[in-house]
């Protein structure tokens, strides 16, 4: 594995390496000066060349047999995907000590840059870490930030795996934003996406064949297994040890790794997990692997399968949303039943291939009864759980309070890693639906449709992901922490995240949870060593008493009258001594 | 899993199962009767039903949503793909006492039914059995025999995967064909294609969505993993039990099984290989599988990968190949060196993805230094290395006798499972281009473009496929068998599968065998405790005078005087004792 793009070598000079194994001539256009620097292949279809260390802010483009576009490992596009790429100096974040957090202790934070503050910037952002720190959360996961068409988009719609996104700040500014994030305690771990290549600003094809045939939802799946694959397979895992070595990063969540089609002896998703453990020993810190996987297998977090360290699980979301809303629709479409949730708290996985996933049309899923409880992230909320809705709306906009607490405490209790999505924390009422600032026609139409499509069965239209009012919209208004409502639901997350910090509720050992489920009553009780948490999920007051042993110590909603619990509401006792 | 198609059940009546999630009618017609049967539909999509028992030779077509169709799962489609199905009774082969060949102790023998006889059935090949077991067979190999299009076929494009091929015969003949390889020690086993349908006569779709939207070179893949993939599974499964359990193979050799896409928890190639491993412990006989992957993968015959027996390995034929004839065009483009004999003698694998692979044009395999000699089926012949080229003929017509015994000698020498090509242990001449009998202008068009697409770096033509002379060209001309030169090779075939079936030549154990090579002269010498085989891969007459100790046994071609070896040549030397 070498550097990919350009970079500064072992003399101090300028170098080009770049993967172009069909093309007849490949060069550097050094767009300021009208200067060209011819590269040279080797046998393997990489064109390199040495020059004068390029100052930092050189812009530069690749010509290909006559035609130039900007370098698929750019580092950087100041002026924007279609633009020239950026001679970037980079220098990773230093935190001398720093030895990062364990997946068993994680309480990560999805946070989107560009809406998370009104400036959408990573310098604003840095200025809410000391919140972030103080609400309890150890480890910020950032959506996207490599670069993508226009100045808005969830991060998705990536063409630049390499660069971060103009907009979003410079790379010193990242490197502020990990340190002072890692002072505080806090890890940071990066959203990359693996799958595909966004459908506007995508030169890679003009290098070397990057995608095939096979299909995800968002474009032509990545090339890992066919020819050419050496090339492809060292750009993305180049592109692991860039962000997590030359950068800094603390870990990965990778998107939707199960449109990682690979056939080779090695599936590629083992070898981004090898890279990362092996970053992470040799650096002396715990470098967190995440896959967005969704198909409820359990090989993703084995051994002997991906070795992630963790996977988004969706089921416990699915399960409590669905029981508490009523929506049966789309992707809720197997839930909605008491039961569901009892098992999500239980196992782990409700589709664990026993049953007919309504859904996906097939039997989804392997056994989770025996995986640990780290190899679950959870969550009430997040960017998809939330932006995927027809209005982007919010749990507590639409059902209010009680059910998105109870969800929360469900979310806590469970024996699994807990996960924020910004602003839940205080009740934010801002919508997160999709949005993108495409330039090209096609691919705005294409989005506005699929978005169409996707709500077809409602009768309401969804928000235009192309107006730049949908972004705004999005931005989260902080404001509402300073309300009654907004610091009364802030104190309530931050007491649960003591409690789940201290591994009173819901240690991350399925061992040390007891999950008792009524469903005459629709009352779950969960227990552990040190706290009984009873979430009433029906709409009735229901009668509570507790054995002797316990006390009060914090409920979600009203607090019933002794030997009561409110509907959709949640309380938490703890041992007395 | 359960049956699919006509069945007969417990009660002794007639049953269907038909697997159409989507579909709203579905129907067996009983052709003759003019009679409609409708089936029920179960939640998972199973429609199914249950008359009095169907007498054996009952014609039906399924009707569904309006349109009628020949069964998927038809057992027999005596009027061809496009007709009715048959309702056939089907006996399983019955040898008592029979326990199979074990992989480590397999001479295997690749037979075409077709063209292996005049007449080109079943019967008529049963009457080469004694032949065949006097030559030391002791596991055929029969090319596919599911019911293609037409008269004539490789068996690749066969449509109907539970059905005999009719003009090679009934499941009589196919019951007698086994049950008298048995008797004379023989195993059958059966190449099946699970990684497509045929493009001719393929109604799959029309039922549910047996393929899916990633091609295969041949058309598109099989879905094992989308919507409704349980169906697809489970017919598939089905169809592994029905021939190795309902009709009574001794194995499979699975044909292309790198392009069968499976991206659930537990791929599907492994769990043919453990139903197949589960039948075999139940009925107390060996049952081989063996997989045609060609991707040098050690996991394809590994405990924690798919666990095949064996599979099949091309770069030794490649190696050889390549360097006794100088041809280095398509898939021998890698090979041609000396050094790639002994490492292919040696390793296993020559491509293991040390080196760039120019024919895949990426880093093909895995080291096979630790797998074991029975891992690999190797060949100097089979019917892909012979048909697969311009004018799909055999190497002996091409470069003649001693090269090919040189050739074969390699094969058997080494520590690998051999595998012969009907014929070619006589010295047979015949061809075996590729042919079919499609009757759909447009994919004759194709077949025949496509093979000359295969070829247009060549200034001659391919044989026509579709054309019905290639078909009887192909056949095997017996007569070769009874000149002296057919006389005096297959003698040497016997010699050389007698020592290899003691043990004494090539043990199936790589640590009983000693691979020098000498690059100066090209001589390869492998040593056994009980053999040492001298081959000369060059075109000069070498010295050659083994120590003391070692008489000569054995030479495959010209011998030369004392102290000496001819071109081209093989001597193998028994030890003295």
């Amino acid at each position: 594995m070498a550097k990919v793009g350009h970079f500064c070598n072992e003399k101090g000079n300028s170098e080009f390496r770049v993967f172009a194994p069909e093309k007849e001539r490949v060069a550097v256009v050094l767009t300021e000066k009208s200067r060209m620097v011819p590269l040279n292949r080797d046998e393997l279809g990489y064109w390199t060349g040495e020059l004068e260390r390029l100052p930092h802010g050189t812009l530069y483009l690749l010509e290909v047999d006559g035609r130039r576009f900007p370098d698929p490992a750019s580092r950087y596009q100041p002026k924007g995907v279609h633009g020239p790429s950026m001679v970037t100096e980079i220098e990773a974040a230093r935190s001398p000590g720093w030895t990062g957090v364990k997946m068993e202790d994680a309480l990560l934070y999805e946070l989107h840059v560009g809406t998370f503050t009104g400036k959408g910037t990573l310098q604003a952002a840095k200025g809410k870490l000391q919140y972030l720190s103080a609400l309890g959360v150890n480890v910020i996961e950032l959506l996207p930030i490599a670069a993508f068409p226009g100045e808005r988009n969830w991060g998705y719609d990536g063409t630049f795996h390499f660069a971060l996104h103009s907009t979003y700040g410079d790379y010193q500014d990242l490197k502020q934003f990990i340190e002072a994030a890692r002072e505080l305690g806090m890890a940071v771990i990066l959203d990359v996406v693996y799958n595909h290549f966004g459908p506007e600003g995508n030169y890679s094809g003009a290098f070397a064949p990057y995608t095939k045939s096979a299909a995800t939802p968002w474009g032509a799946a990545i090339n890992f297994d066919g020819a050419y694959n050496y090339g492809v397979r060292e750009f993305f895992l180049e592109n692991t040890r860039y962000w997590l070595q030359e950068v800094g990063f603390d870990g990965f969540r990778m998107d939707a790794v199960s449109l990682i089609f690979d056939n080779m002896p090695v599936h590629i998703l083992r070898e981004f997990t090898d890279l990362a453990r092996e970053i992470g020993r040799a650096e002396g810190r715990e470098v967190l692997m995440i896959a967005e996987h969704l198909r409820n297998n359990k090989y993703v977090t084995s051994e002997k399968g991906f070795n992630y360290h963790s996977q988004w699980n969706d089921d416990l979301n699915h399960a409590v949303f669905a029981k508490l809303t009523g929506e049966t629709t789309r992707h809720y479409m197997n839930f909605g039943s008491f039961g569901d949730v009892a098992k999500a708290l239980e196992k782990g996985f409700v589709l664990d291939g026993t049953r007919y996933d309504k859904y996906h049309r097939y039997f989804l899923g392997t056994d989770g009864s025996h995986t640990r409880g780290s190899e679950h992230v959870v969550h009430i909320q997040n960017h998809d759980q939330v932006g995927n809705r027809l209005l982007g709306d919010r749990m507590i906009v639409t059902y209010g309070r009680d059910k998105a607490l109870l969800g929360i405490t469900a979310v806590m209790a469970s024996p699994y890693v807990p996960m924020l999505f910004m602003g839940e924390e205080y009740g934010e009422q801002a919508p997160f639906p999709f949005f993108e600032h495409f330039s090209e026609q096609v691919i705005i139409d294409g989005a506005r449709e699929g978005r169409k499509a996707d709500f077809a069965f409602a009768d309401l239209e969804p928000m235009d992901p192309h107006a730049r009012a949908t972004f705004e919209e999005s931005k989260l208004r902080w404001e509402q922490l300073e309300t009654p409502d907004g610091q009364a639901i802030l104190n309530y997350y931050k007491q649960l995240i003591v409690l789940k910090l201290a591994g009173q509720l819901g240690p991350r050992d399925k061992a040390g949870v007891k999950v008792v489920a009524d469903e005459s009553t629709e009352i779950i009780r969960v227990e552990t060593p040190h706290t009984l948490t009873v979430m009433n999920f029906s709409g009735n007051r229901r009668a509570n008493q507790p054995a002797a042993g316990w006390e009060p110590c914090l409920c979600s909603g009203k607090v019933s009258e002794a030997g009561n619990i409110e509907p959709y509401t949640a309380m938490i006792y703890k041992r007395t001594d």
